[in-house]
């Protein structure tokens, strides 16, 4: 629990307090809260979208819109709304411009409540614009980026279509559950009649850290999860893996990444009822400390060559050596995922497992080659099943006074 | 965010400390974690359960289950292994006995490992026990209470079989989803092949407060919620409207509950699309303060004859009037329900709403006419699907050396 503060919305609102954060352009990332305008608020502005290197919050809710208008002007006004919206719920406000839930009894309050009292939670919104996006006559299609093509279809996969895809995609993520979902919410609400919700995941549990003061957490299985993921301060590498660069070919998308989901739903009765020595064969690393199978701690380089008595330390299908830099090219992501739970499944199981989110340069060299070796290769496969997936172009961050998105549409 | 401790599981572990709470029997209620053996750690025993009246938590795993024997030896196994594992994992240490996650290398770890690093986070374990328990030849049908019956089909109910009833339930609640889902994850896998979940469901948010000093939270709805609930230190409440008493009629469950659980989903669109005053008046309270409509502030006295303009101030079809313990000679309950999200439904509406949980001495006075008044006459049955249904009596607290559900099969 890492709430950096108690100020409540209710409080920012008596107090007649406007959103005060100037745009901030740190080198390479945004700013920590502490430099935020709010203790506890990031801002919205800033050279990248907050919620990608900003350290992962406890709580995710995750939606993914079609558009229901080929209107280009509304489409725009939509996203105007949005980043209104967005400014105002991260700086602890209602969603609404009025201000209040109780600013005129014969209208519909403009923001839904139940995140009145609650703090601001570290709320980071995050937006992204799907394949789909650009195909709806808004006057955008030049504008799609060429690595912008739905993911293949990957063998194992059993997608549900209704769960994948879509032409817009909210991250929202935050220190309270509540204060995600009254993001979603908000802005579900406000795009009613321009965007309709498609499919939403929350999770809970970050699965991944993306600062080194974060402790590692640990998914489903047990185990510490992303030990060797990017984090904010490897600027080189969020410039090589993460940023899309001025000369990859989508002026409009340089600063951005590109978002990728899927939903890794796992068997977890039948992985509880595996032998500790196999689930860590499985991983690669110890279950405990979370070492390397090639001896050492957490931290420790893992060998991908050692040996012993033998036999590869970390065997040929372990997940860490699958998926390893080392095996493709040098090739990483940034890792942002979280744990879910969906209830139980029809015969009784869990519906559980790890709702996987990336950020990459280009899908086609840091995140395809890699989870096809995956879903080819890796022993973990046994136990799990994609059942959602979908892609985006986050753009870049904004200033004050442009909009979420603004640069597709004056590209 | 209420986490009142940092100590780890592993922290625990490393120490080799053991469960060193006492029993417990504080007047009318439990000992705040303040007196408990841990920081942040309730006890498992003492004269009621936890997680009736400790204060409510942030998060909810709630599962139920369908027995899969009709051995009564086995389920006296279980229970005690349950009830050695609630009191490992809520004061922190793993479920299993050998204590560790890398235990033995060639044997499945007694622990999933997930919640190694976290706190106890007020992680509370309550057992209940449904209809059907007592009908499985575990030579217990005479101590069936007789108030516990499966709950009417109510008018506009539109359950989901899959999703209601169940033999026997477990709520844990904490400040960490991931600990609560960890709690639940690891009875079920103690339980495998003698119980197997039948639904569960996530839950954040607490919708009710059980203590004073507890904001009230609110719910989808946007509104206080739990303004007049029972709370911890209402004894005299407590025994009359919640705590089974010893002339009741049935001597096991003196001290223990009726757990009552109804899904209600909340059109949220619909309902958000509404004016200010037409929601104000479906509730009978401000959305702002929680006043009564009658006047006043949140706590001031609710005045159910108070008029404005000649018409009732709260309207005639209000939920705070239709419910109000006024109209039911009284009667009360203790809720302690939460808000829930189970992403999108097929139309693309968000699926959320509240898990409702109420704690009541007697379903047939405290329950089931009050919730009937509400179907029929209560205006938010416009915005609400009950879509799950379940009851289960909640044993008493037990003691060191005894099992949950003990009293049952010694009466």
């Amino acid at each position: 629990m890492e709430t950096k503060s108690t100020i409540s919305r209710r409080a920012l609102l008596g107090a007649g307090a406007t959103v005060a954060g100037a745009a901030v352009f740190a080198a390479g990332r945004e700013t920590s809260p502490a430099s935020a305008s709010r203790p506890g608020a990031y801002p919205l502005y800033g050279e990248h979208q907050p919620g990608i290197v900003t350290p992962v919050q406890n709580n995710l809710h995750f939606s993914a819109f079609d558009l229901r208008t080929s209107s280009r002007a509304e489409v725009i006004s939509l996203l105007q709304k949005w980043t209104e919206a967005a400014e105002r719920m991260m700086a602890g406000q209602p969603a609404g411009e009025t201000g209040a839930i109780d600013g005129h009894p014969n209208l519909p309050p403009d923001d839904t409540g139940e995140a009145l009292d609650l703090s601001t939670s570290n709320l980071t919104i995050t937006f992204g614009f799907g394949p789909g996006f650009f195909t709806k006559k808004l006057g955008i299609a030049g504008q799609r980026p060429e690595a912008l093509e739905p993911l293949p279809r990957f063998p194992l996969d059993q997608l549900v279509a209704a769960d994948s895809g879509g032409d817009i995609c909210v991250q929202a993520c935050a220190d309270d559950p509540q204060v995600a979902v009254h993001a979603i919410r908000n802005l579900t609400r406000i795009g009613f009649g321009t965007v309709a919700a498609r499919w939403s995941q929350l999770g809970y549990g970050r699965s991944s850290s993306t600062t080194r003061s974060q402790v590692t957490p640990r998914n489903l299985m047990g185990f510490k999860d992303g030990t060797n993921n990017i984090r904010a301060d490897d600027t080189e590498l969020l410039d090589e893996h993460v940023w899309v660069g001025s000369d990859d070919g989508t002026a409009w998308l340089a600063g951005g990444s590109y978002l990728i989901t899927r939903r890794a739903n796992i068997t977890v009765e039948l992985w509880d009822r595996q032998k500790l020595r196999d689930q860590e064969a499985f991983i690669g690393r110890t279950k405990g400390e979370g070492g390397p199978l090639s001896g050492g701690k957490e931290f420790d380089k893992v060998q991908l060559s050692a040996r012993r008595d033998g036999a590869l330390a970390i065997p040929e299908d372990a997940h860490i050596r699958v998926v390893s830099p080392e095996k493709h090219r040098g090739a990483r992501m940034l890792r942002r995922g979280y744990n879910f739970t969906n209830g139980n499944s029809d015969i009784g199981h869990l519906d559980a497992g790890l709702f996987f989110i990336g950020f990459v340069r280009d899908p086609r060299t840091n995140f395809i080659p890699v989870q096809l070796a995956m879903v080819r290769d890796d022993g973990l496969m046994e136990y799990i099943r994609f059942t959602s997936s979908a892609i985006f172009a986050a753009p870049p961050g904004i200033s004050r006074g442009e909009y979420v998105g603004q640069s597709i549409f004056e590209a």
